[in-house]
């Protein structure tokens, strides 16, 4: 079946992946909501071309900063094959893109795929339209060679990953008992390689993500008139969060986290990641950890805290003079097994108000956690995995690495919460693809060779045995 | 003379602050700069009708950020008056207004001079139109009653105060020798007085401005994906920041400090000055320090810290996972006698780079300071002085408090390096005008007596023996 990726096939892989990243999904941008509602009519009509029994399902409005209601795109969901008799997979992806634009940096023009040396370059290109494509193409193959699909294929394709997967969720719950009834298994493809050995990856870290706001003085305040005589709420903020260590300093946080097991730690060591390109790739002399190991797992299984920025403050170049009176830090610890968001809540909150109390400011703290996605974790002797295995051998001739993502992808919690389904993640975006990045790319290597991974992949999961759910 | 400052006078003083106000002269809005061109040119026509020389001094261009160059507001001199027998004053005042925007919280339309109460509430009505107009119908006031001007009195009247008063320096540099050179004293009223009493202010912080800078990858990092393995620049930013005990740790600076004497002490015991109605005005319910010595003297005398925000970090609403690949902080050092920004640049930096250092961070710290302005102190007992507290005696019957202002007005610095001469800042401006701030006012009472203020204080200055200069 794999001879069919070539010649005419590979023209109409391509030809689609052009076509495709030249609509400007971009989810985040209301003015282009046209656009997406275009991507997500064009999805549908392909599926519909192939014989699937699509719908696109109406799934409400968002309402905007400034009060308005913009539609959201419909979810596209498709059929292919009801036989009771075998399993029917759900492929999940998105169609909707990061913002681009040309003078952010790039090479090219972001919604004009462009072939250079092997690489498709092009907004979207890596995540996610190739790879939602390749389980397209999957489904092509079996058809043009005439061949009856191995297992059922059902797809979900969704439109507002970019920003929240807004709607998505009530979808879900929505269409439990009817479209997701007969599903035994959730495929997801929206992630990367670690290197250029093919991967399965099997764990993402959640997020809770903070506002921490202090609140002084009823408005802003010249610096040069006030200053000395008000306690500054920037001065509280800094003075809460500043921390000489690095570490995470809240009790109850580290102690939470599972222990590393020898066999987890052996893992990390036989993984291929060369810290050499890695810090190259973003550009630093020195990582937190000089070893693969630690630094795998404090990518992977640790928790991490980030602090993105501070609303309210002055941020704009040049130098204003003033003392903002409400600034708001926003902070979010990543979430790592068997850590508990409420639980995380809690500690954060108490901490950060006993650290502010010492203070004795007569300033207002107030502490909200606006995120609080659990992490997700497979079990990687699963028959889902053990198949995933078998299908990277059979097309790369070698075993992949088994891997988790540092991110989080909030839906696979809602698909295994809601459907009670087990859950792969099964990459074909290079490790170097720029996703969200200026020069986002999918190589010709890895999109073409993906689909045939997809191929491979829905044959092994038809000889799961039936109990084994 | 103070009688005429009734019936017609009075209706053509309220007239003409109506008609300035009406121009929004803002400096820092580029799109406004044809009005605030055209309140140059009102100025100057105003002027001129009343029989002054005046010259419209081009002081060339601005570079915009985006590269393109705009022209500066022309600058305004103008003379009444050139008899040597005479003192000769030099009225300082600025015509270019804050930002405002009736959505922005203000009661009326800010550009339309709208009386409550005896408050006339308008951008720039305080800051600093009325005080530039009281000085004009002090002229005004003489001309009318047909007597002679006791002094010669000058005008230089800038559109670009709100912004840096760019351009001004280099303007008063070259015409030292020629407009100024006859200058005896320089007047500037662009300040306020502290309480319902009557001020003069006789010094002035300065103000070294600071951009720390921490750069680590070379691009933003998506924090889920790569929090754990990169040493943040944020983390460092807030952990060199970070002082739990909001005092100034910059070894040196408190030293520099010139020390509070017994009757600077004493003098600042007899201020009228009512902790309660600050401490409303700003909405807090504490202040740093809980009497009013202390608390005047952190406002005037003593250097202070802000932290005015965060350049590169996330700061819109909402939550967005990034891990910020530059961050530069701002922060200002309130300068006073005998701290030398000079030695103050080398005192910030050497601490931060030390205290990075110990973080033994692979990320680059760059400290710059972007303004060194100097600290103002008058000598409270010059004649100029004497003659501005007879002033006041003589029309609100009462002694002026003798104050400092908190903020830096760093064209004082400029005059009295560049023309050697002795300047007095008499201000009009009531203590809760709401500078720069929604609903800036200046009170009729305010306006109209200041006028008389400057009249009287034109006869005291007449009286200064020629001498003492």
């Amino acid at each position: 079946i794999y001879n069919c990726m070539e010649g005419d096939f590979i023209y109409v892989c391509m030809y689609a992946l052009r076509e495709w990243v030249a609509i400007e999904s971009d989810s985040s941008n209301v003015l282009k909501r046209p656009d997406l509602h275009r991507m997500m009519e064009t999805t549908a009509q392909k599926l519909r071309l192939m014989g699937g029994t699509v719908e696109l399902v109406d799934i409400g409005e968002q309402e905007l900063p400034n009060g308005q209601t913009l539609a959201l795109p419909k979810v596209v969901t498709a059929t292919f094959g009801t036989d009771p008799n075998k399993h029917t997979v759900c492929v999940y992806g998105h169609v909707d893109v990061q913002p681009a634009k040309l003078e952010d940096g790039w090479a090219t023009d972001p919604y004009n795929l462009t072939d250079i040396n092997g690489n498709l370059y092009g907004r979207g290109a890596s995540d996610n339209k190739a790879p939602v494509l390749a389980w397209i193409h999957a489904v092509e193959a079996y058809q043009a060679l005439s061949m009856e699909l191995p297992v059922n294929v059902k797809f979900v394709i969704e439109g507002m990953e970019e920003t929240g997967s807004n709607g998505l969720d009530a979808m879900i719950l929505a269409q439990r008992d009817t479209f997701f009834s007969d599903v035994d298994y959730i495929i997801i493809s929206d992630c990367g390689w670690l290197s250029r050995r093919p991967a399965l990856t099997y764990g993402t870290r959640g997020n809770c993500y903070f506002f921490a706001e202090v609140e002084g003085p009823k408005q802003d305040l010249h610096s040069g008139v006030y200053g000395g005589t008000v306690i500054e709420p920037m001065t509280d903020l800094i003075g809460i969060l500043g921390d000489p260590s690095g570490k995470i300093l809240i009790p109850g946080i580290r102690e939470a986290v599972a222990p590393l097991s020898d066999e987890e730690w052996k893992m990390y060591q036989d993984i291929q990641f060369d810290m050499d390109s890695y810090k190259n790739k973003i550009g630093v002399t020195q990582l937190m950890y000089s070893n693969k190991v630690d630094l795998l797992a404090h990518m992977w299984r640790y928790p991490t805290v980030s602090v993105h920025g501070i609303e309210g403050a002055f941020s704009d170049s040049g130098s204003k003079t003033v003392i903002p009176a409400k600034v708001t830090a926003k902070f979010s610890i990543r979430q790592v097994p068997n850590m508990d968001p409420a639980m995380v809540k809690k500690q954060v909150t108490d901490y950060l108000h006993s650290v502010f109390a010492k203070r004795k400011s007569p300033n207002k703290l107030k502490v909200t956690m606006v995120i609080g996605a659990k992490p997700w974790l497979a079990d990687t002797q699963h028959p889902l995995y053990e198949a995933g295995k078998a299908a990277v051998k059979r097309v790369f001739d070698m075993d992949p690495d088994l891997i988790r993502e540092g991110g989080t992808i909030p839906i696979a919690r809602t698909f295994q919460d809601v459907t009670g389904k087990s859950i792969i993640m099964m990459p074909i975006g290079g490790f170097d693809d720029g996703l969200h990045s200026q020069n986002e790319k999918m190589s010709r290597y890895n999109y073409i060779e993906g689909t045939k991974l997809f191929i491979a992949y829905l044959n092994e999961v038809s000889q799961i045995k039936k109990t084994s759910v």
